[in-house]
């Protein structure tokens, strides 16, 4: 039984990306990594948009888990856009939840962990309250 | 609470990779979807022994989930081992569970799920016998 | 003496790309080898715009050689704009000649030798008359 | 005319790196940004070698310019090797001469210019005695 993805609905934040030759493998369709990649693609936008820069963040923002569904195959060339909502929000840590989609077909979800760091330390902190606020406001209805 | 990896004396499979200057990114470290393609190498290798060249298969096999906690940031230059042992055996897919090493340190730790596709359909389909005995002796003691 | 790269308004066709976290490397700047792949996401647009998708064409068109000349450093996040004309056209190859640019701003060139293919015997081929009159509608004034 | 690439016993200098899944692309071979970034992984190697690691360098080495001629597709899985031989030493620059051989077989060549850049202000520098002196001893016979 595969999980059902979340219809498009359910993201209020979109980030448009393209496919490129190099995304693709000798299976002849869009490899497991570049999809990984395009949802790193879609979570930095969104917490750029939020956060600042990687480079002048309050806390580092680090990338503790990921699960990844691979519900269909996807084929160079096109566009892919790719939602993302806030599925927890936690003391020190958060999770999106992520679809990406070709159309209107859902071709991968995503979970990410994303954990905030002490940028000196490199040590779990807490979620600033700014982030937080924001956060909150990325979840679903 | 981070998971607890599997210990390096739980892995049969072993792989040996070399980091490159383009699996880093601008944390300094390596990327995570470089780690994603380094435990794709340790899965296309063992499979490739196991189960032929991909264009040789009596199935074709799709990764249809894969989990990764990252345990440990990476660093270049460097060379990492992959141990793979598999999880579980279902009747057309099968669990990898691997460990991504540094020395003897477990920076990241993924499960995958692969289906047995049929070459012409791309439907799910029994995993082979001689495939699934090949399984079976790469499971932990 | 850096060469003075062809100014934007030489470009015919125009392919735009969005930089990803995957491209950068631990220089902190966009890896020389992805600058490489937004050359041939501009390549494959505009071959597939005027040659059909790459199953489909008539030949095979393979990259022979590539010179790359890295004129500033590229930083994410942002969009870049590659621009491409025909430089040459062989009896069975092609050169065409692009430009990186991120704003007003060439941040890299590229010239890149294409030759056409026989899709069965994969050796060189003449450039088929459809493809030669397509080549030359896109060459500099 | 395709060049013909230096043999083997010309360089000095080796790398060996492995083939993975995600270096493929539709095509069905390894993907022309991968061979770059094998080019890449060897230069990386041979200056760490020689001039320390990338943040521990008395000057930073940065790509100014790379040409490669594609002789011959690369398939997946396989090792390479990657020889480098110093070809010309300039004042504040360098350029290195490579081949990439599967097997006996030269499957691509890469010339690559590398200017010494003042860590601090970015700018070319002369290359440091030290570095001169390493460089030297990589020159073909």
């Amino acid at each position: 039984m595969r999980p059902t993805p979340p219809g498009p609905e359910r993201f209020p934040a979109w980030t448009e990306e393209k496919l490129r030759i190099a995304d693709t493998d000798l299976n002849g369709h869009i490899n497991n990594g570049a999809i990984g990649a395009l949802f790193e693609a879609g979570r930095g936008e969104l917490l750029t948009e939020i956060a600042g820069l990687p480079q002048a963040r309050a806390v580092a923002i680090a990338l503790a888990r990921v699960e990844i569904d691979y519900l269909r195959e996807l084929h160079y060339p096109g566009r892919v856009r790719i939602g993302t909502f806030v599925a927890r929000i936690g003391g020190s840590s958060f999770a999106l939840q992520q679809g990406l989609f070709a159309g209107e077909a859902c071709h991968a979800a995503a979970l990410s962990v994303m954990v905030a760091l002490d940028r000196e330390t490199r040590r779990a902190t807490a979620v600033p309250p700014a982030l937080r606020a924001a956060l909150e406001r990325l979840q679903p209805p």
